[in-house]
């Protein structure tokens, strides 16, 4: 018998219903939520990541693959970005799709303000970004990504957010990176920086928020933004950072934004070579490489700093590895299973979910033990994204 | 008319009742939620950051003077721990307690597990630590905090949790800091480090849960635990730091949980002195001494380390500056109402509020142009606390 609180008028009555149970949204915290990408159905497993369990699966989510999430200011809600522009508000607690629109023809992912209020797609085909209201997704703002004299618009990558509402990105096809101002999205306001290099690929920003990097892919290097010094304009960093040239054979280029850092080093995923760089922050020199078991695509910071994970490039991708940060070399080597895809720290770091496409499965590992702690079923499963990341700034 | 979804074996069933709400507590996202304690009435104010609302008050949490809180990893509850040992499971959907258990004679906060499972009380009497079930509060371990040879407690101050289910915290009698691993709480494994320094009053561990720092009341001087490194025991750091030979007149000694850790310098308040030290957590010397309005207690970092927000003691305990971590100067200086008691900033930084205990309000900032978005009444409001916390490490 399950008993449902019902207030009448002034008061409380107890109604109990036999096999009956009250309300289809059951209240419970969001902080340990997530969603599991679902790449080729299409669809979002939403789990929980204190018992480590799968709470609902949400369909209709269109073409996920290179899938991105971004959450809203109170946890509840995911807003899945898919490569075919779709953009769907998913509400975690009822299982459900909220609300979705199709907002672009070629999509590559999104941010939400700091405020919570915007949620900014970026868009390859039609070039540019838009804003939506975070509430109803309405259309605020349409900053389409028009470079040189020819009315041309560019592939727009890398797009991070930034305190005061603001947003940074960079434009593949004009070496160009902007950043945008929406406090007023009818009003946006545009900081240009050109000429930073030949086809920025992607871009992040520093945990802190300060630092734009992006990586080039016409060439070798990165443009770096310090982005509390903008009148010091765009600069080179990392020379020798790319496909060298050599042009060595390179199975998938890095994610950027896998990029750590931890302490006062970033670590890197190098371009075509077994190794992680580690750059001194404050130089943004070079000062070690660490030989790992393939090309890295994901290299990511435990919370705290003193491990960094790292995925790899076919045919390397069963394997994981953990860098001790403190010593600099290999804890341990992983195999979760073909196909790792992508990798997801729980909040406060003790725990990592690994996905791994080929064998269809979620992975869950203490970060301290290494010990395996659970395995969950996943249809070619590709991004997690917890909750936690509606605290943070910068994805 | 309200109405109501039943579940009834196998199909929904939607029932109409005049007047009636269904369910006594609506879902929602917990990201958004906080906590402010209203210290004379023993009682918090649930508060919501995304309208800058009041959703509830809770009652009965009996001495709330000096109270502080910690969240559940779900976001949904917190602790709050009471001066008189009271130890309050607070159910912020409901708005109400959950549970509640007097587990001290005299308390001084605590702190949550990585993992979520267990909440740690720091007592003064009898001194010591205890490790609770963080769903049912059941005491699953008793540390005393036994020094000497005569079988004397210390109080315990400056309590964190840290990576791997450990604490931290210092013996103010005994002059010992202590790690303690609760992998397994029925079989605690403690590290203890001696001779630190004359009455340690209060602690905190860096944002990346590697350096413990404790402030010394009986001496000048910081003792400095390099937890990544604990075979290089306890050092001192910083001789000049404290009262001085002078034994200046403090009005308050300023709270070490307020140091700010910003880029690679940290932020302390200077005793006895209108001044804010920078701090290079390289080298731990002092690189700079920037001259404030008063005596500062709290000195806190926005969460993207641009700026610094520091409040003061009696007599200037009605105004807050903001330091500019950029230039290393004054940005703004505010006055939020008498008796500025505590600050917290929103999870992304947006907005602070700030409680004046003596006006009987919490102030609420946009940090980025320092305009005023509203002001909440409360009953002699203190500590501030925010669902986000359930994320971080250190606290």
């Amino acid at each position: 018998m399950s008993r449902a609180w019902l207030l009448c008028g002034a008061g409380w009555l107890l109604v109990a219903a036999s096999g009956c149970v009250a309300t289809p949204v059951p209240p419970r915290g969001t902080g340990d939520l997530g969603i599991v990408i679902e790449r080729a159905a299409g669809r979002v497993q939403v789990v929980d990541t204190t018992h480590r369990t799968r709470l609902a699966s949400v369909d209709g989510l269109g073409d996920l693959s290179h899938a991105s999430a971004v959450y809203s200011r109170d946890g509840r809600y995911a807003y899945v970005f898919g490569r075919d522009g779709g953009l769907s508000k998913v509400d975690l607690l009822a299982g459900r799709i909220d609300r979705r629109i199709v907002q672009a023809g070629n999509s590559i992912g999104g941010a939400i303000s700091q405020d919570g209020r915007l949620v900014v797609a970026q868009n390859y085909e039609p070039g540019g970004i838009k804003a939506f209201d975070a509430d109803t997704l309405e259309l605020l703002a349409d900053i389409p990504s028009t470079y040189g004299t020819e009315g041309k618009r560019s592939k727009v990558v890398g797009l991070a957010d930034l305190p005061g509402n603001r947003f940074v990105y960079a434009l593949f096809d004009a070496g160009e990176i902007w950043v945008v101002d929406l406090t007023d999205p009818r009003m946006p306001a545009i900081t240009r920086f050109k000429d930073i290099g030949r086809q920025p690929y992607d871009g992040l920003v520093t945990p802190d928020g300060r630092h734009y990097l992006a990586g080039l892919f016409g060439e070798d290097g990165v443009a770096l933004v310090d982005l509390w010094r903008p009148e010091l304009g765009a600069r080179r960093i990392l020379a020798g950072y790319g496909r060298g040239e050599e042009k060595l054979p390179v199975f998938k280029m890095p994610h950027l934004r896998g990029w750590a850092v931890a302490g006062r080093n970033a670590y890197l995923p190098a371009v075509g070579r077994n190794e992680v760089l580690v750059v001194d922050t404050a130089t943004w020199q070079e000062v070690q490489r660490i030989p790992v078991r393939g090309q890295p695509v994901f290299v990511m910071a435990r919370p705290d700093g003193r491990q960094v994970w790292v995925n790899f490039a076919f045919p390397d991708n069963g394997w994981v590895q953990v860098i001790d940060t403190l010593s600099g070399s290999i804890a341990t080597t992983l195999a979760p299973g073909k196909a790792v895809l992508h990798m997801e720290f729980t909040p406060r770091g003790e725990n990592i979910w690994i996905s791994s496409r080929d064998d269809h499965r979620v992975t869950i590992y203490d970060t301290a033990s290494f010990a395996l702690l659970g395995q969950l079923p996943a249809d070619s499963p590709s991004g997690i994204f917890f909750s936690a990341r509606a605290a943070r700034i910068g994805f």
